[in-house]
């Protein structure tokens, strides 16, 4: 197990997008777009756990770098099955940022699930994914449809 | 927006039972459970580090009270599909453990997503999702097959 | 130097209120309150903010111990010299929670500040202090006018 | 809500100088300046936790980026009124260092506020304010007197 | 990999005592002894750092419970050979503090080290040892002479 | 007390390496090694924390400036008198990472420590020390035997 030496690629500009959708009642999906949710503003919350998270991932996933994040911007989107997450994370660095963006779409839904999980205990979680890389060695990276 | 006041709660026994289905390459699972991840042993990075996310619920989604889990345990099995992960969180306190279960399971599914993305970027992560919870006022929840 | 040994006492249930006052232009106000701060919903940040912070404060102020927080509560109310904030802080358990109630009403100061300080960097964070205590050996203690 | 994105800024050498002033009792300032708190090194303990308390600003502050800090001053300095705590922190990044100064001042006050509350608890921090800062895009800004 | 569950264990008073010896060179255990380190008071910084860490402890040993730990207190006595860490650690809880006491000698010893290092970089951890415990179903131990 | 500010000096690769001997009974040793300790792969598990432990460094030794680690390979190996473990850290940046590598060891020693304690608590941890630096102002420095 090692957390492997990137001290020789070079810093450059990184950007990773990753989605998720998490699946809920559409009742459920009304009230948190109405803003009637008892525990407060879903959509705020979700987003701003989602940016915290962000900078964490290197507590959370054990083998990734710390690495200096230069933007993250996390948006909700209402869709038929629920809200799709969205997740963009730039960063200058030896290392690119897919764990972080995943990291922070996965916090972002969870805080949602968290806030409604009283009146919507069955919520799931759906299609986490990275949709695009680009920067570093690897070059770029993008979902097929 | 607040953290709602618990304390009016008796302190009892709970569990929950998260899930979740990382969807991979088939060579992907098989490197996996042959041993074969250059970053080292990929089952045990993941069980361990579902683990400390438990712990670390309260910081990754905000208005989670912090508290004393008595137990955890992380299993992943291999399916068709990918790896399912399983999680199963204990407390006695005055409030349930659903969030730490979710959240442990989404840490060891990326753990595992971050020591193989380098040969499999298009893993998706799916159906996260709470099985079982019981203890406390709300008494006990069964996800229907 | 010594992280002082509670043991003895009983757990009882305890509150702790603390207030603060960020001094800002008017305009600054102005802006927050209309939800014109480019970098998003000041308030539902600030809030947010101080529910995190109250739960860290183990981590921030070194003698304090490490407690369950039943309840928190970050509410921001406009006044003519800028935003008053308020927190309560509730638990259950063997020491007091007002370090945890100032911490947050610090943290979603300093959240406020963050957001707003490109178009006012002279903002001032005022009157940070306990207003209220009860419960614990020590018993109830209120600010005097 | 959204954490900005630097990368295109250059690193450049920043400083930030904060302040702030917390009030007490004079026999309370008379005890610390003494070294007879029960609890401790009531100076040590406060630099120490605002120096710690700079690093985890990230933390505390949900839309500040992650800096490589390069120093960090906490001083304390008796006055008629209590203590002021002056913080000045350097860094060669793409941000400014005003978040950390402020939150390391808090911390700093807080912790000995934390220190000396069995003997005055109205103890109030006032006048947390950013002094100075200089590098970046912005330049330099100077508090007026 | 599991953290065990001790949700049917009782709680009970519990203390741990842990010691260790830092070996340095007589000149710097003089300089710290005397308060001549050009970084500080190194004896309020590592009992400080002690404290400190014994509340982080499950974030630093992936398998240990959280607990609410009641007391802690950390003290560096002058020896021959350098400079004894011994850290006493109480709680009422359902497991051990042995982890902790360990960890926070640990973090106080490795604070000395980091503020002298660079007149003795040498220095070396010794005898990080459990000297005692008690409470809890496995009752007291003792090291022996 | 302070963080000495580092912001002058150039950002060149550096090493650290650190060992440490965790002592126990040939037995503890044996089971470890067969993979037969009840609470799962004990030498997976230190690998782990000494990495997780490497970059949590600037929490656990106060004065420690927070840095872009870029590696850290951390490995046990058996000896007559328990296991040996070895921590090597890189990085880019403008301080060293000795204080990194020697955390590390600790947390991984630590880490076997808390696994197998409930079949020999007597274990100690001897001689953490730092083998090797390079790279920095202050050039090599290589422990003699």
């Amino acid at each position: 197990m090692k957390m492997v030496d990137v001290g020789e690629k070079p810093k450059t500009g990184r950007v990773a997008v990753a989605t998720a959708l998490l699946r809920m009642l559409p009742d459920t999906r009304e009230r948190i777009l109405a803003g009637k949710v008892e525990k407060g503003d879903v959509l705020a919350a979700a987003r701003l756990a989602g940016i915290m998270a962000a900078k964490r991932t290197p507590d959370f996933v054990p083998l990734c770098h710390p690495i200096a994040l230069s933007g993250v911007e996390v948006t909700l989107a209402p869709e038929d099955a629920g809200l799709r997450v969205r997740v963009q994370v730039k960063t200058v660095d030896r290392t690119g940022v897919e764990m972080e963006a995943l990291t922070a779409a996965c916090a972002a839904a969870l805080t949602v699930y968290d806030m409604c999980k009283s009146v919507d205990r069955g919520m799931v979680l759906d299609a986490v994914q990275l949709e695009h890389k680009s920067g570093g060695r690897s070059g770029t990276w993008q979902r097929e449809e």
